[in-house]
């Protein structure tokens, strides 16, 4: 009655924005992302007839009823697997900011799906878990299996589901997080994925990404930095455009944001292969490989509005265990 | 054998971006701008004999090399005119710095093709003068008419030319440029144009715009800042989302471009109707009615990355004469 899991977040070279059926969070689109070994998220569940309703606790706090209720419609879905109306305690914690462009809500579902089927003696294979986290965030299905993993898009429940491309250990990348601010976003994800159909660039996105993706899909298999980072770049510039093009504007973007931007282009004028993208939020991330991990953060020193740096080399899925975390 | 003219700059509602005729600037859409009362250039043309090359003084400078062939190129059309081969010394002048997203393009070459083809006793009706101005720069053919101009997009160059909507007394707007950086851009607005068509989003652009137009005609008709400043926003987004998706992608916006897009938008939030637009630069432009403009520059002073700011009315057109300009 009582399980924890870990799993980590990821970071998407191609995005998940927009929903083809936004009650499953079925996507619009295919994505593929990289798990990250800094950014991980740690959730107890405990089920019991004591419980008259579900309770959160994130990081040593209450969470917020808005966050409680969304754990809480996941729960449901887990309850329904095993036909039970028992109500659940949950702990979890991450070590890193939340709502600032790194995926809390994909380490945080993907975590409570392993965790919340363990206490009630569900067996999932790696696939139908995957749907199970998508259904919390549509990203968490990526965070269920190990490495770099492609989310597919599918047509219904059991098609839309998230698989690995190639292990871990198949390319040593770097995800660098460049923290320039810790404020929660004003408009999250969820906001943003329904605003994408308001923009008339949306459709254009959708209709450029089946090149892209496998322009991604082949660069990482051949462990192509320059046609990867310039894919992922593209990408994320084209989220931002759909989101900057949505009715009303929706502006992810803080003013360090765009001087990373710059300087990130002016690095590699000067030869160091980096490469940014952006999810949801003013942080960006540095993607280059692993033998330029020091050059970048020493570059990302010299810039003040850099708070703070989170490093992440690819890792495995989520897992069942009290793992050590931090 | 010498005249001067005075030609405004003017800013864009409606941006011009990308050509249909890159040879002859006609440009891929109508564009809507108003004629600007605080920034403007003062060109002498003096044909003659003794002069065996053309010659350009700006600002008291020698022009580049690059400048001087453009204006030498421009003035190749006005000789076509007048049948005749003399080279001319030109020198020329404004009252705002260039290559700042402020259109020193547009006021520079509508005071060439007044000041020259008066200097040659050429006689052009406003219609033609619009259509000369346009093959030395497409925007410097809304700098001709006078207050609310509209560039028609043509299929000719007889048909791309530009007239007055309304008389600068129509409606008492201000432009407020926010200077926030003194530097050339590194890419220009030629450049830019060309790069358009290499966006996946410029067509959605395109296919976005009979329906703004028309919205801003009709806000401007019917003097409505919140109508007009909504749609002058998401035109200024859209012309951006194109540079940026553009291949290589092209980022005008310095990081404290974006500070104060988040600004205008909290003061909108506080009750205060301003609106902002950006053209190919840093620099912002705010965009209000005459009442609101002390309360604009107060809420400005508190910004630190304001370098300056420049403010104008609607304006005359460009003028022929030694009018006085600053």
């Amino acid at each position: 009655m009582k399980a924890t899991a870990v799993a980590p977040s990821n970071i998407a070279f191609i995005k998940y924005w927009g929903n083809a059926d936004p009650q499953r969070n079925i996507p619009s689109n295919n994505s593929i992302s990289m798990n990250l070994s800094g950014a991980r998220t740690r959730t107890t569940v405990a089920f019991g007839a004591a419980f008259t309703a579900d309770s959160l606790v994130i990081d040593g706090q209450p969470a917020t009823e808005t966050a409680r209720a969304r754990a809480s419609r996941h729960l449901d879905h887990i309850r329904g697997l095993a036909q039970t109306d028992l109500r659940a305690r949950v702990v979890s914690e991450s070590n890193f900011p939340m709502g600032t462009g790194i995926a809390s809500s994909a380490s945080a579902f993907a975590a409570l799906s392993v965790a919340g089927t363990a206490a009630l003696d569900i067996a999932l294979d790696e696939r139908a878990m995957t749907e199970l986290a998508r259904l919390g965030s549509g990203s968490a299905a990526r965070s269920i299996p190990s490495g770099y993993v492609e989310l597919e898009v599918g047509s219904s429940h059991t098609t839309a589901y998230a698989h690995t491309l190639h292990a871990p250990g198949y390319w040593d990348l770097r995800d660098i997080v460049a923290i320039v601010s810790r404020e929660e976003k004003s408009i999250g994800s969820s906001a943003g994925h329904t605003a994408a159909e308001t923009s008339p660039h949306f459709a254009t996105r959708l209709s450029e990404l089946p090149a892209r993706l496998e322009t991604v899909r082949r660069a990482i298999r051949g462990r192509n930095i320059e046609a990867l980072g310039e894919a992922v770049e593209a990408d994320a510039i084209s989220l931002h455009a759909v989101a900057m093009t949505s009715h009303p504007p929706i502006y992810y973007w803080a003013p360090a944001t765009l001087r990373l931007i710059h300087a990130v282009q002016a690095w590699r004028r000067e030869g160091l292969p980096v490469y940014f993208t952006l999810d949801a939020g003013p942080n960006i991330h540095l993607i280059c490989q692993a033998e330029d991990e020091a050059d970048v953060l020493a570059h990302l020193a010299d810039i003040d509005d850099v708070l703070e740096t989170l490093v992440s080399g690819p890792a495995e899925g989520a897992q069942l265990g009290d793992k050590h975390l931090f």
